[in-house]
């Protein structure tokens, strides 16, 4: 797999999607939406979703459709970091969007990312010439992934838990609502487009699962481990707010650890149902390896 | 019609998606998620889809579906009402959620909305036998109303006003889009559930249009005339920020006078198509006499 190549393809199906946004939109709101959607991201979502599409026998370029999930996750990232939230000037070696624009900016660009997600799916659906029944199907497992039980619900908590200890259950479910749920939408994005059998589609929501753990956990470990400029982030901030995080549970070696298993575990799943593909193998081990 | 029967409907069926959204939703949100669903809105968005609805032979009760405009007309007061966009206190005759709660909940909430208003469309659509078609055209007009050429594009205007005079033609294209295209939204919900043939479908939209803009200039006249008790808002804000306001630009008399104007070319659009309903006339009439 060319991860380059693909992020090439994900950034400039983006880039559009900013463009055409930009008609009647006032000026001031161009900037910030092209801004934070422009960040050099890991586009592991829509690329996850293109994976899982292939592998599943599906033979669309559906970028178009699956940055829809990218652009939730950039929303999420322009509100988390907020001053009232994780209160972050640094997001993918950039000043974060209320830094470089201002405050109110960054709320209403992080809003209208939700609804300009949603139409993504309809009008790049339609293109590829997807009925009302597959765009509907992909805009709710899209909005599911960004719902207040999912991604929202996550963030809550995560909030919530900061300056206490939480136990690894209560940590592991916070995150797969926090992160999980949208690398979830991705895997079922890929599916449905494909046409996935049901069980396929199972064995791929499990890969999802314990993907978005493994990242997850993985993060951790960079930012306790990594440096700011590496990660592209605030390095040591968990520290900083006092957050329970992986690494202060179990340490580095036993996270890391943890994580592997569950890599393991998110291939198994596939290797069952037939659609362990190299590039899915490849996404899984990339996210053990990763520095950023 | 009776206004207060309508809306014990909308209060009932917004009360049962805070109810259902609960599910999995960490009880720090459920509080400000319910909060803010139950003000007392005069609910007009609902009410005027199933207005226009039956106005064009349909016999549905598409409460449960329309609410989603009103579930997202109320994620829109929230983020407005925050200290960094128009810093208000009182909002429909009680504290403001980011007062009531605190400001990252209030943004989490406000976010939070918007999938819970879309997937509102495919549930309750669903359960009225409504297709994938019937549902997505819904879905698709929520969400150009909610989208950034739209609400947000007029928020964002309407903040980077603050402070220098308008002209009036810049005022109405700002207003059209913040308020407007929600009522409009709401307009072509009734008639797309209705399978309104397309005359009908511009008739209502004309009627909506206007409406949206005479509700507006009847907004800037109670902000001038009207105390905090009566109109459930902070009263003479807008002078406070150096908005203008029809109120500044004509005066009250004359911006009276074209509310008047405004509502005459809505019941006329509707009278040309035949779909003039004593209900859709009383709701035009209303907007004249509201006292909040």
């Amino acid at each position: 797999m060319d991860a380059g190549a693909y992020r090439q393809r994900v950034a400039a199906a983006l880039a559009e999607v900013a463009e055409r946004g930009s008609d009647g939109v006032p000026a001031r709101l161009v900037g910030p939406v092209r801004y934070a959607l422009a960040g050099e991201g890991k586009r592991l979502r829509p690329i996850l979703a293109q994976l899982a599409h292939s592998a599943c026998g599906g033979r669309d370029d559906i970028i178009p459709v699956a940055i829809a999930v990218e652009i939730i996750h950039t929303y999420s990232l322009v509100h988390d970091d907020l001053p009232c939230m994780d209160d972050d000037d640094v997001r993918r070696g950039r000043p974060t969007v209320h830094r470089k624009f201002s405050e109110r900016d960054a709320i209403l660009t992080g809003a209208a990312l939700i609804p300009i997600a949603a139409r993504t799916v309809f009008r790049a659906g339609r293109k590829l010439g997807y009925d009302d029944g597959k765009c509907s199907a992909i805009c709710r497992a899209l909005l599911r992934g960004a719902g207040a039980e999912g991604m929202i619900g996550g963030q809550l908590r995560d909030l919530g838990a900061e300056g206490r200890t939480l136990a690894l259950e209560e940590m592991e479910s916070l995150h797969s609502a926090k992160t999980g749920d949208l690398i979830l939408a991705a895997a079922r994005i890929g599916a449905i487009s494909a046409d996935a059998s049901p069980e396929k589609l199972g064995a791929l929501e499990k890969y999802a699962r314990a993907l978005g753990l493994a990242f997850q956990i993985m993060d951790d470990v960079l930012d306790a481990t990594g440096s700011s400029t590496t990660i592209g982030k605030t390095a040591g901030r968990d520290a900083v707010l006092g957050k329970s995080t992986y690494v202060s549970i179990l340490g580095v070696e036993r996270a890391r650890e943890r994580a592997e298993e569950l890599v393991k575990d998110a291939t198994d799943a596939l290797e069952a149902r037939g659609i362990l593909t190299s590039s899915l193998l490849e996404v899984a081990n990339f996210i053990l390896a990763r520095k950023s």
